[in-house]
């Protein structure tokens, strides 16, 4: 059997353009003589939907969708995955689906088992699970068609009730196909490739994994589909971040590309992140309709990274960097900053905030009369510097650029409207101690992040001489605790038996929980990492935090 | 059987505090001869936990609160509502149970059967369903012990598979007990009797309801647990917003009260928001451990509204009311502003904003060279007055709380970082068309809300002469469709297939959905209808969405 992989980039609910390339593509396929071809779990409709699952307009726009993409497939058949409405008299309104489409008709419609609920995952919200696990047969060959986490068996916790390989498995299939919408993380290629190689040894069958490709906001999608050989070797591995196109045949069990393909290697964990993030901006521009940036450039080390990769993924020619620098800016701040201006060949403007600064201390004489100067007054710098640049945002049709880090997320180190304000946080889900790691790759072939924003101590610089570690532990502790804490879920306990200070471990909790109100109102987080801050991470905001 | 209820206000982790105001209820109930004590859903550990409910060290101080409480409860029953660690080696990690305590030993495990995946519930992310369905015996008395969704019988939709109630009933139980986690909306005490009288009639057995009580930033839960005889009619309700105790007995299928309790009758649709809000407000700063509350007094309805419920939730003297004037700002603004001072008797002060104002244009001008004044101006203004409102907020420890209304906040009809700025949203989720009617509630004794204030055409004063009707439709017929898209979720097709003009419905869901940016980095909002912006409505950021 002749097989065409086609790892699209889909945009949630635009029926129009994403009909049109999965038609395109299955036509392509038929010409160069393909029997099958796979696209990705929800590549009608888009993932993830959220409540647009609950939309009539929507859920009908999904059904015509796939009547037009059914009768595109004449003389080559087709595994697709869409939501499809339960008719039953019981259950939720939806199935999450893979559709077997044969000579314009739906020949089969399986049905995903296992959904997950948990992360940024929230599919029982809208969709009930099948209960009748089975293979189906395309041609001669007996498939076990699976929908991503119907697969997901680690070996260690089982999460859902049952064994669907082992179902699958005593049908003796020829061929595992797994279509799935996998988000990235910068560890979640390998254990994707493990999971799957398991799913492979468990049911003696080769296997084709079609991922989903694109972002959307928060959610990146890195495609890299692949095919692993019945002993769990990989054939082949579709594109990272891009759209891939693939063909094979399999024969007798045994899997042969139609031409050679570079297998695919996953490069540094800071290859995969820097690749992602750009793709990430990309993608929100390209999905939102806006091509233009704006950020603030203070000299640091977290803005230079934003610029660096938003010149990347925008060209530099549309991206405006505005310097504000006020009185306790250092001397070597504007210089900095205007370094990588010319390292990246950006745009920029400088709009000193003093005059405002003085206009805000004068109105407020009277109310706070008598009163010291405290995190109030660095806290009006913060969002005079956020008012400015919203008003460039909104003047020149940019869209704001975030640049905080996920230790000061993490830990409210930041000024709500101030500093962490923007449509889109770049680098909310990367550690300041990997920031310095990004940027030595971003510098990997020549000097684009400034060797002195990279070398000097990081400040916010709201008052004289301050420094981030007067208020905060050194960022690589910092960081230790913090990702244990999130990233594995662990208790302060569980820290301080690891030998971690117990006065520290404490501090860093309670800092993260009191910090919760302000993540709330955070902008969307390019997820990197398997636990970023957002939907992934669901908090009450006025409870009582254990210790 | 002498029954005790106890509609206590629990704060989500606080053990110490929790745990011994459920100790002492118990031994109150015991020493006045009760045979049992009923308790809500999750009473211990708090609703919603969100993702505490995966922190080790939360569940194992739910497992030691257990332990102090089973220890408080010998010479009487109790049933009260925990998170269960589930102990299979398959499924989810927890069960969402209602225990049954005698002696100081757990004698019934009843795991809930139905969990609630939409709108605010995502019960499905941490809780394995029940699945063997039976009633218990307490004493001689044989129970249909159920958690809230279990009896969620509409008698329309079956989102979920199987018949709880159909189970329980051919056990034919004395008594039914639903121990709850029920949000309020204003509908929803209402179709909480309508449902539990279904149930009933189905199972022939009088009912116990007892529901949470307490509010968590967004999520407000009213209690007004209640009584059902075997007919169905009202024997009687709790407090609504308010801890409650009541006694009774059961014999021979018959409540009889021990003292004669007032039925609570429902209030107004207007009554029972307003109690929600200042309840809502009131637990917010209980909760979060303030006690003061400023905000932004425009002479504009909403922050009246807004100023007169947080002075009634905190009392006057603990309200700070800054008027921002700005040359924009009408004659009868600032007069309309300290007529509401006056009324309520709150703290003021007058911060004009005009030198602000200048001081951006000047520092802007070279930026902006050329160009004509646009919304971007407007923004500015609004991002002074937050930033002078945090600025208060910073420097004297008071919760900004936000004045936007639902309306607003639907069609983006207000500034990010400005008139979106705050901790919690007060009415936002109450159109601008029932703001009105709030107002009159509130002056319902009295003038509080100047009739100035009432009765002049809304306008955000951002320029000269404007009023909100010159870029939004009339507020009657703007939420009149907004409810429909909203509340009702119903296809722009749908709502104009009602006679609802083309044109305003295709442009005010576009506006609806152009806003999702925007609400996505709003504040909190408190809850009252059926379906509030927030985690109840979750869509996509970059999605085309079906028009």
């Amino acid at each position: 059997m002749k097989i065409a992989l086609a790892q699209l980039n889909y945009r949630i609910g635009d029926f129009e353009t994403d009909t049109a390339q999965i038609i395109e593509t299955i036509n392509k396929a038929k010409k160069q003589g393909n029997e099958l071809i796979i696209f990705a779990e929800l590549a009608i409709g888009g993932y993830p939907a959220k409540d647009l699952l609950r939309n009539p307009a929507y859920l009908n726009a999904c059904e015509k969708a796939l009547h037009e993409i059914a009768s595109a497939c004449c003389d080559i058949s087709c595994i697709i995955g869409a939501p499809i409405r339960n008719n039953h008299s019981e259950g939720k309104h939806l199935f999450n689906a893979a559709l077997v489409i044969e000579q314009g008709e739906i020949k089969h419609t399986v049905k995903k088992t296992y959904l997950p609920d948990y992360d940024v995952f929230d599919e029982y919200r809208y969709f009930e699970p099948n209960r009748d696990v089975h293979c189906v047969t395309i041609g001669d060959t007996k498939i076990a068609l699976t929908i991503c986490e119907d697969l997901w068996d680690n070996g260690v916790d089982n999460t859902y009730m049952g064994d669907i390989i082992q179902d699958l498995a005593v049908e003796k299939p020829d061929l595992i196909v797994n279509i799935a919408a996998s988000p990235f993380s910068y560890t979640h290629h390998q254990t994707r490739l493990d999971i799957m190689r398991r799913a492979v040894l468990r049911m003696h069958a080769p296997l084709i994994y079609l991922n989903q490709l694109g972002a959307h906001a928060d959610i990146i999608f890195d495609g890299r589909s692949f095919v692993l050989d019945n002993n769990g070797d990989v054939v082949t591995v579709l594109s990272a971040f891009d759209a891939d196109f693939a063909e094979l045949s399999l024969e007798k069990g045994k899997f042969q590309l139609e031409e050679h393909r570079e297998v695919y290697l996953p490069g540094s964990e800071m290859a995969q992140i820097h690749a992602a993030l750009v793709f990430g901006i990309k993608e929100y521009f390209t999905k939102s309709g806006f091509s233009k940036a704006v950020l603030g450039l203070s000299g640091g080390l977290d803005s230079a990274i934003v610029a660096a990769l938003a010149c990347e993924a925008l060209g530099a020619e549309n991206v405006l960097a505005i310097l504000l620098p006020s009185k306790y800016s250092s001397d070597h701040s504007l210089k900095d900053a205007l370094d990588l201006v010319a390292n990246t060949g950006c745009n920029h403007q400088i709009v000193p905030i003093h005059s405002m600064v003085e206009a805000y201390e004068e109105a407020l004489s009277d109310l706070f009369s008598g009163l010291t100067p405290d995190l109030t007054e660095e806290n009006i710098q913060a969002r005079i510097r956020a008012t400015v640049l919203m008003a460039a945002s909104n003047k020149f049709g940019h869209i704001l650029l975030n640049t905080s880090n996920k230790s000061e997320a993490s830990v409210g180190y930041g000024t709500l409207y101030g500093d962490m304000a923007g449509a889109l946080s770049v680098i909310g889900d990367v550690y300041k101690s990997q920031a310095y790691q990004l940027a030595e790759y971003i510098n990997r072939h020549h000097e684009i992040i400034p060797t002195n924003t990279i070398v000097k101590p990081p400040s916010a610089e709201l008052r004289p001489d301050q420094k981030d570690t007067d208020s905060l532990p050194d960022y690589e502790l910092l960081d230790s605790v913090l990702y244990q804490l999130i990233e594995q879920e662990k208790s302060a306990q569980d820290i301080i038996q690891l030998g971690f200070e117990e006065q520290l471990v404490t501090r860093v909790q309670h800092m993260l929980n009191r910090a919760e109100f302000k993540r709330f109102q955070a902008p969307p987080i390019l997820r990197i990492s398997p636990k970023a801050f957002g939907a992934g991470r669901a908090m009450p905001l006025v409870a009582k935090y254990p210790g």
